[in-house]
Parts: structure tokens; sequence; C-alpha cells
């Protein structure tokens, strides 16, 4: 696999460097700890948002720092959660009299890592509260995960957080609507290739040419099974299938819906699958307010897709139309 | 190799269905002849801008139609030029009092096609120019080619004609413009795998394991050698050199760089790679005032990635910070 790195160690730094060179007015770097955060944060008057998980997963978690959306990041390595002294020193450089929301998506060591930094945290006496995503319907628990994986649907949860907090939310009302973002949304994927970490320098695993992996994780964790390549239909259907039945969404809902590219899989391909999951939607009687349409959540150059289902009422909609602006730019 | 794909014939209507689904309100689809335009085009106080080529280079371009971008986009099929009478119909659809202004980058195909609707045209007192666009410095003559090629560089042209046209430009102005920008932008591009046109079903051409096409086109042409696997800042000082020697780009000179991944290449090596091509700007003293990282011009699910520097004076730096609005959202 051949992969645009230098040296495999810097992978991540250089790829941190790079986004803060793009994003010189907008954008910090505490490069000793892997933060990345806004130019303008912390603010007083807000709660601080703040991820901290794996790299590997661009844009989550970094690129989605900016105004409406996080105000900080601290990744670790790829598919690694980042040292628990790091999170401890966001926590130190987000601290606000409101206090700091950590969105943690579901994975056993980022949740190990922040309860830890937050034993520390409390004894500067910085107030933090945390909400775990965990959205994957695929399997209930996982290689790396008690409980279901956190995937794309962490897109929303942020999305939703970082609206209310530029409108002046507090902490605990934060908490409210994260955990209520996260009850209402729903996601499977699967995938049609490995993908390659750069300092491991092999796929994580291999599928055959006519093989796929139903219900992946973003680490390349397995799913509900092996299957064969079928048309690209069949797959939106199944994923359709999980995700919709699992809370369930029915007939008149209003939702979001997302089709995320894991990161090898063009867009020609994403609009394609997003063409079935739309006409599924109108079928079934959801009525589309937001779509999304391209890579939210991705696991390296993997070659794949998740499709994922939020319920909106009216506050999550008007959170979900909410500005925000992030430092990756489309045109 | 796996695609997401149902029956190859559809691939391209079935993604443009997908797209004007995503997009209900501010985009139209003539099915019949693959025509993706805004549904507030043709507007009587503004020159239609539109482009024809081939598909597999998405977002490029039916994805670029926009506000502040093109009006229209008729593709043909997969790094196929659109069939004639198909752009006879896109300039029926789009004419306006003040002319339409067509834009193609340098392919035989595109530009045959275009000779002959534009003569279709004129017979029906449809005014319409020409532009092409030829930015690739890789070689000076190609597969598909007379001349240099035409690749992301197309994105420049695009927006600054885009922009102009909405602050009322006439299509003079909008010729003397475009033309402007292609003298002004250089791009060169190198790729580490090939791609698989859905139609085709195999590869258009195979890189060993240890090889790269420095040069290469997007379709796959060959560019100007075969190289071996190398670190990734070699690439990009080899890609810069060859772009920013072409004009010569000069110590001083206001630039916009843009790194394009061509399809298969995740976000986080493409900003790894634009944190080389930054610091080669630092040490050059080519002032950044606008950068672009992400996809613009792709060649379906190649791993790969394009450079392009394009010089700004006042006139073109305005026209490139002018809002536009394209179909493909971020958050």
């Amino acid at each position: 696999m051949k992969k645009y790195v230098n040296d495999p160690e810097h992978f991540v730094s250089e790829m941190m460097e790079g986004l803060v060179l793009a994003n010189p007015d907008t954008l910090r770097w505490k490069k000793e700890h892997n933060i990345i955060y806004r130019a303008d944060a912390p603010r007083d008057d807000k709660v601080s948002i703040i991820q901290g998980s794996g790299s590997g997963h661009e844009p989550a978690h970094i690129m989605a720092v900016g105004k409406g959306m996080l105000d900080a990041a601290v990744p670790g390595n790829v598919f690694a959660a980042p040292p628990m002294d790091y999170i401890v020193e966001c926590f130190r450089l987000m601290n606000t009299p409101k206090g700091i929301l950590h969105l943690v998506n579901n994975y056993q060591g980022d949740r190990m890592g922040w309860e830890m930094a937050r034993e520390m945290a409390e004894a500067e006496d910085i107030r933090t509260e945390l909400v775990v995503v965990n959205d994957d319907v695929a399997v209930e628990d996982s290689t790396y995960t008690v409980g279901r994986r956190g995937v794309a649907g962490n897109f929303f949860v942020i999305k939703a957080a970082g609206a209310a907090s530029e409108q002046g939310a507090g902490l605990d009302e934060l908490v409210r609507i994260a955990s209520k973002v996260n009850d209402q949304v729903r996601t499977m994927g699967m995938a049609l290739t490995g993908c390659t970490p750069p300092a491991k320098g092999e796929p994580i695993f291999t599928l055959a040419d006519d093989e796929v992996e139903m219900g992946v994780g973003i680490h390349g964790e397995p799913g509900r099974r092996r299957d064969k390549m079928k048309q690209a239909d069949a797959f939106v259907e199944e994923l359709f299938e999980a995700v919709s039945q699992d809370i369930p969404f029915e007939k008149g809902d209003r939702v979001g819906l997302m089709i995320n590219g894991l990161g090898g899989t063009p867009i020609s391909e994403l609009y394609l699958l997003y063409r079935k999951a739309a006409l599924l939607c109108q079928d079934r009687g959801f009525e589309v307010i937001q779509n999304y349409v391209g890579e939210y959540c991705t696991s390296l150059e993997m070659a794949g897709f998740s499709l994922t289902l939020v319920r909106l009422d009216d506050e999550l909609e008007q959170l979900m139309k909410a500005p925000a602006e992030v430092p990756i730019r489309v045109f």
C-alpha cells in the first residue's frame, strides 16, 4: 500500500501542521500536546466543547474545530487514544467559567483516558462533563468497545452541541442536547477494502476481490459478517434497514440523512449511494430536512461508506441549520 | 476493483440523480441530455457559464454548478466527451441575451464536440464563446491532447468567471478574465494507483507496489515518467518545481495554492502534502492568499494528487474571494 508519508512517526503532526498552515487566522496548534484549537477560544461567555479520539478519521475531529462546532480537538496517533496528559492539558487550555463539554466516541481507550483526565481536572477546579457517542447499530460489543461503537453520528452531536454553545447554552443544557442527539442518531457502515496505518505499514485487514465487510468499525473492527460483492443499491438497502429499524424511525419523521465516505470512495459513488438512500426515505415517508454527502468520519484510505439517520424535532432542526465554520474549504 | 455501481451504463445518471435529490431547491436536471443546471438559470441579466467534459472528475464539473460558479454542466459518460447534441441542447437551455461562455478543459474530444455544437448554435442565433483551459505543465502533447492538458486549474477559471458573471460582466469581458486566469495558472499531478471506469471494469493502467506515475493525466494518460515510491515531501518538491518554474512564479507573487486529491487519497494525506507546499511557498517568498486542500478534479478512485499555483493580482484576488455556493456541503 502506497501512502503519502514522510516519517510515519510524524504523520499526525505533519497533517496538523498542514491544517494550521492552511488556516493561520482561525486555528492555533499546541504541538507538544497535539491540540488544535480555535484562535478565539476559550471564551468566557461559552462552554468549550472538545473532542479527543484517535487520528485517521479526518475530517473528524481536528477539521471540525471552528465556530459552531468544536473549540478544540486533541487527537492521539492513528487509531490510538490521546494520552491522558494531553487531555488534561486541553482541559487547562480550554477552561472557562462555564465549563467544558468533552465528546467521546465510544472506544475503551478514549473513555479510560478521559476518566483519569477528569479526575486531574477536578483537582484543578476545572468543571467538565462527558457525553459518549455510540450510534453504530452494527454490533452490540466490539473489538475495542463495550457497548455500541461511536462513528459518523458523532458529527451530529458536535453540530448540535456546537450550535447551542454559540447560542449561550450552559454545560448542563449542552449535556442534555448532546445526549438527546445521541439518542436519535443511528449509523451502520460497510467496507470494500481495509486500510493501512502509516506506522504499521500493512493493511489492518484484507478482503478478497469479491468480499465486503458489513457493519465494519472505523478501525477495521469486524462487523456483522463477511459478504459477497453486490450492486450498490443492495448495500444501501441493508444499511438503511438496519439503521431505520433500530430506534425505529417512523413515517412522518423529519430526518437528517448522511452518506459518509470512509476515505477511499470517490464522491461520484457517494452520490450514487445517496440516490438510493433518498429514494428509500421517500418510500418510508421520512422527510429529509438536511442531507450530508461526503467525508465526515473516515478510516484512512478505506473504500467504503456508512449511512446515518438522525431524527429531528424543532430544537434539533434549528441547531442543525445554524451556521458553522470549519477549516476545510469547498470552493 | 470493487466499486459502488448498479448497472455500469447508469453510473453517471444515478450519480446525477443523487446530486439533484440532495439539492432539490437549487439544481435542476434535464436527464435526457445529461444537463445539471441552476434552478434560477438562465438569467437575462448575466452571461451563462457552462462546462462540458467527461464524467469521473467529480466534483468537477456537475458539483461546481451554483451561484458564483457554473450555470450548467453537461457531462459525457466517464472519461468521454458529451455528445455534440447535448451541448447544443445546453446552449438552448442556458441561452440569454448576454450570451454563453463555454469553458472546456483541453481534450480533443471535448473541443471537437464544441466546435460542431457552436456552429449549430450560431444557426439559431445563440451567441457563444469558448475558453480552453490548459494548465497541466507535465507534457506538451498527450494521449488525447494536442497541446497541454486542462486539469485542476479549471477550478480557478470557473471561480473567476463565475464571480465576474455574477457581478455583471459581459461575454467579451468574461473571455478576457477566463483567459487571464488560464494564463496565470499551472498544475502538475502524480498517481500512486490507476482507476477503474465502471463500464470498463478493469484499471486503465496499473502501477507496481513501488511505482508511481509523475505527471499523470486525469484519465490516466502517461506523464513524464514512471518513478519509484518516495517520501511525500519529495513528490511535493518535484511538482512544486515544475509548476513554479513554468510561468515562472517569482518572489513577491500573490498566489492561490491548491492540493487536489485525485479521488482515493485521504484528506489526512492531502494536508500532510499541503504542509510541504506551503513551506515551499514561504521559502520562495510567494504569498499564499487563498488555499485549497481537498478534491476539485479527480480521476474516479485514483490515489494521487496534483499541485496548482495561480498568480493573483487585485482583480483576480477579488474574484477568488467572492462568494460561491455549490451543491456539496462540508458541515
